[in-house]
């Protein structure tokens, strides 16, 4: 399977994301894959065989979000010039959205740009963080705020490569894919409350379609702009969750779960969405166990964590409400009473 | 004067220089002028007045080469930081290339990227750098080796502030206004032997002919892919000439003085080049009292470093010559003997 991404107006950077169809990656350049302990030990084995280069060269970081930052971007750069890596060089990015990230950012600023190949190995990453070109590190001011718009050359995500994810992980990917579902797409909603994504080929058709919407999303509106804002549903209220537990308590995708169900609650009082509705959404995501409810000590500190995201240019909050099963609203304005309201009441419930 | 920079395929990264029309900068929103020592005790207090901005702050940098590293990009992107900077903020380098160059990197960065402004304050970035959107940081393995391509949103030129330039500073300004001449300008090659640039009418309008050459360069081929490498013309030798003086013996623009006499010799040994054109392109670059000469130690090890240069992509060398003034020939493996004379003729003349 394959989906094909579109970027306007530049033809020259389209490029495919490729649902297991891995069988051989032939690159006549020098290539370094970038990876981590974890996947090196599960996985590198058997990806090596599938590269053809030049020359192949490997770098291992340790594994963690707490490593997204300035000193493993030194390490994939420094990596690149022991190597002699040149302008027609190949990254690989083996692993988690974290790799993908920082190999694509190293990719994007390595003498001025050099192209890469994202092979995700988390769920999460194949259906989100793998496709759109947003590449980043993470640095005391919080997360991904230095980074680039960088495209790879070929995305191929395979099942093979998740056969190893721990049942959390691979839960909070589907919390991506129910996102991508609740605003875009309602027979998606459909298929998937009446589907098991532990079954390996209904979780291939949702991968395949939850990429399918991202790339159409991000074919319309590469640098966020607009749409694409869309597809921070649940993540306004899932970034303040995770900065408030120090990003060690939950999974970014079981933030966005709390953070899609705080939104539906929102947009329920906004009268956009009705309590049959919130109530589905909700029943899916615990579906897979994903965690639906975060109690907040302090709901006016809670609010004025909103600010300090970096969405929020020139200090006005947008927040992604869906105003029915596979439409949604980009509300600005949204008095702070009314978000309180609904803060309050996502605690009592 | 102004030059229009048209960069295809996106319309919407299109944008002007202005030469000596600075008068007023309107921004309603965060402002942050990154400079260096030297710039700001000589120049801050006049430019401020002219940037109206929402809040505008001002970092201040060492001033040189050497801090043209990973800590002053720190630095740089921690101020956006500090002073709260977001994704509508605008950047101002105001220095030289080494400011013009970090300045553009951090803001291709800063949240995946946000405008910035260029106002050059010597005549080297007035020509060359401030035009063509390269960013970039060096580091132990080598100049610009770390960096993007970021076009600014505008670049003002002001004679004002080339009024303070040193003499030798000055000269190697004129190099790169020559460099250009000689490969894409006869009639401006002319123009520059009849007219003296110290004299600030007839500066203003080299700076608009050779920025209006650049520019059309770049419109062509922004990422350097064929057109855009004959800039460099001068520039393989300049290389390993500053390289091997540890980038403390020669300004850019006179290793690049020497770099193009050396590139003449070449050109001339392939009869690419006549004697005449020779002589008349070292006898201008005397005029401003521009350095011709550079005693090669070792001929074969001045080639083996042609090598390290981040442009010889899979080991192969492209040699930018001269075939006539205002003509420029893209030369690829070109005989090793051939280069090696050359270079010794250089030594013995």
């Amino acid at each position: 399977m394959q989906v094909n991404i579109t970027l306007n107006p530049s033809a020259s950077r389209n490029y495919t994301v490729f649902i297991d169809e891995l069988s051989r990656i032939c690159l006549d350049v020098k290539v370094l894959i970038v990876t981590n302990t974890t996947v090196s030990a599960l996985h590198l084995k058997s990806l090596k065989p599938m590269i053809q280069a030049r020359e192949l060269h490997t770098l291992i970081l340790p594994d963690g979000e707490m490593y997204k930052n300035f000193e493993s971007l030194q390490l994939i750069l420094n990596a690149c010039f022991e190597h002699r890596l040149d302008r027609k060089s190949v990254l690989i990015a083996f692993g988690g959205g974290v790799i993908g990230d920082m190999t694509g950012f190293a990719a994007s600023i390595f003498q001025r740009g050099i192209e890469f190949i994202q092979i995700p190995t988390t769920l999460l990453a194949q259906v989100d963080a793998s496709v759109g070109g947003k590449t980043g590190i993470n640095n005391p001011y919080g997360k991904n705020l230095i980074g680039s718009f960088w495209q790879p050359r070929a995305v191929y995500c395979e099942s093979l490569f998740l056969k190893t994810l721990p049942k959390r992980e691979f839960a909070a990917g589907v919390a991506e894919i129910i996102k991508m579902a609740v605003t875009f797409d309602s027979d998606f909603f459909a298929w998937l409350e009446t589907h098991d994504l532990y079954d390996e080929k209904h979780l291939r058709h949702a991968v395949h379609s939850s990429i399918a919407i991202k790339a159409d999303i991000v074919s319309q509106d590469e640098t966020e702009q607009g749409i694409r804002a869309v597809l921070n549903y649940g993540h306004t209220f899932a970034h303040v969750i995770e900065n408030q537990t120090q990003y060690t308590t939950y999974l970014h995708g079981e933030a966005v779960a709390i953070g899609m169900v705080m939104a539906n609650t929102l947009a329920r009082h906004l009268e956009l969405l009705s309590e049959e509705e919130c109530h589905r959404i909700q029943t899916l995501l615990e579906k897979y166990l994903l965690p639906t409810r975060y109690i907040i000590d302090d709901v006016d500190m809670f609010y004025t964590h909103f600010f300090l995201d970096k969405k929020s240019a020139n200090d006005a909050i947008t927040f992604i409400l869906p105003h029915e099963i596979g439409g949604y609203t980009i509300a600005k304005g949204i008095e702070k009473e009314r978000v309180l309201d609904a803060l309050k009441e996502c605690n009592a419930s």
